[in-house]
């Protein structure tokens, strides 16, 4: 990794944090240069304009959302254990460990879905990618036995967000002290639903 | 009701549709005041501040809100059929039949869950006020028979919330076809949990 590679990723970084507490919108190359007292010719050197330097930094965070989220979760058997490590990794990055405004991807949700264009595409192709991944860790968990096996691993995947959304809602807006209390509630329900159940048939 | 407080509602109708559109942060007197072709001078006598304004276009949008949802649902008979009267009605509301932007809460909610002061305090106690009423019309529930006595009618509110954000996700950002039957599915979830199971025991 060039030199020219490594300044572009610790901009992304800063960018990352500043979009997820100002919003995708309010970040712009001028702003960014304010930030990082760097000079607005050198960013538009990284970042053509402001569409893609908003692009670049879903991107980024996309990358971030991996390594924090879903690489670690991959260690857990698979199955249940892997989507419970999932979700609470989910957890961890929406309470804003890895970003202070929390998570960008929820803001930028709300701030894009009237909107069209490639910052909207790009938004919409990651969280495409997650939901499916989601899905995918539900079918693991029906080849393991966890998971009945007429499951829809694809609504799972859409109530797991939900949990997630409400989960924010409860904690950022509502400042709800039992928010992870109620996700974590509302997850195991949904886990009850999902489960081959051995005790009726013995 | 005078001539004054006539216009006033008139111009809050149209402020919490174009709230709901471009966002309440970026609902200004200047801004309204280009789209009605009213003087600044005089929506300034009616609103004292952009902070005012705002407070006041969700406090408008909240009685659209209990004329579109609430109210309509109340006539279902309690218990069940009420909480399904609301959920639909909280449907139509969500897909934008009242508001051209779609939810303003929603909106609003991530806009504003980093802020502090009055256009987020309205919105916190709007906001309560509704899970407090859905977590009514579930103990309503429980006493007509409909629901399990040992109900966390908090949780199922909270929960519900959840289903509808995950709908906006899906409907508005994803543009999923599907939007409508995953919300609908996820809600029967909640309704099979939640109520008194009668075959087990007979």
């Amino acid at each position: 990794m060039g030199k020219g590679e490594l300044t572009r990723r610790s901009i992304l970084d800063h960018a990352v944090g500043l979009a997820s507490q100002i919003g995708l919108e309010g970040l712009s190359i001028g702003r960014l240069s304010e930030e990082l007292e760097l000079s607005k010719s050198g960013l538009f050197a990284h970042f053509k304009s402001k569409e893609a330097l908003q692009v670049d930094v879903l991107r980024h965070a996309a990358l971030r959302f991996v390594e924090a989220v879903v690489r670690p979760a991959l260690k857990a058997p698979r199955g249940e254990p892997r989507l419970r490590a999932l979700f609470e990794r989910w957890l961890d990055w929406a309470r804003g460990r890895a970003l202070p405004g929390g998570c960008l991807f929820v803001a930028a949700a709300t701030e894009l879905d009237d909107k069209t264009g490639p910052v909207r595409d790009q938004l919409v192709r990651s969280q495409r990618e997650w939901l499916e991944f989601i899905a995918g860790a539900v079918r693991l968990g029906v080849d393991e036995g966890h998971f009945r096996r007429d499951i829809d691993a694809v609504q799972l995947a859409h109530d797991l967000y939900g949990v997630m959304l409400a989960w924010n809602h409860a904690a950022r807006l509502m400042r709800d002290p039992k928010a992870d209390r109620r996700a974590r509630a509302a997850f195991e329900n949904l886990l009850v639903a999902a489960r081959v159940r051995r005790r009726r048939t013995a």
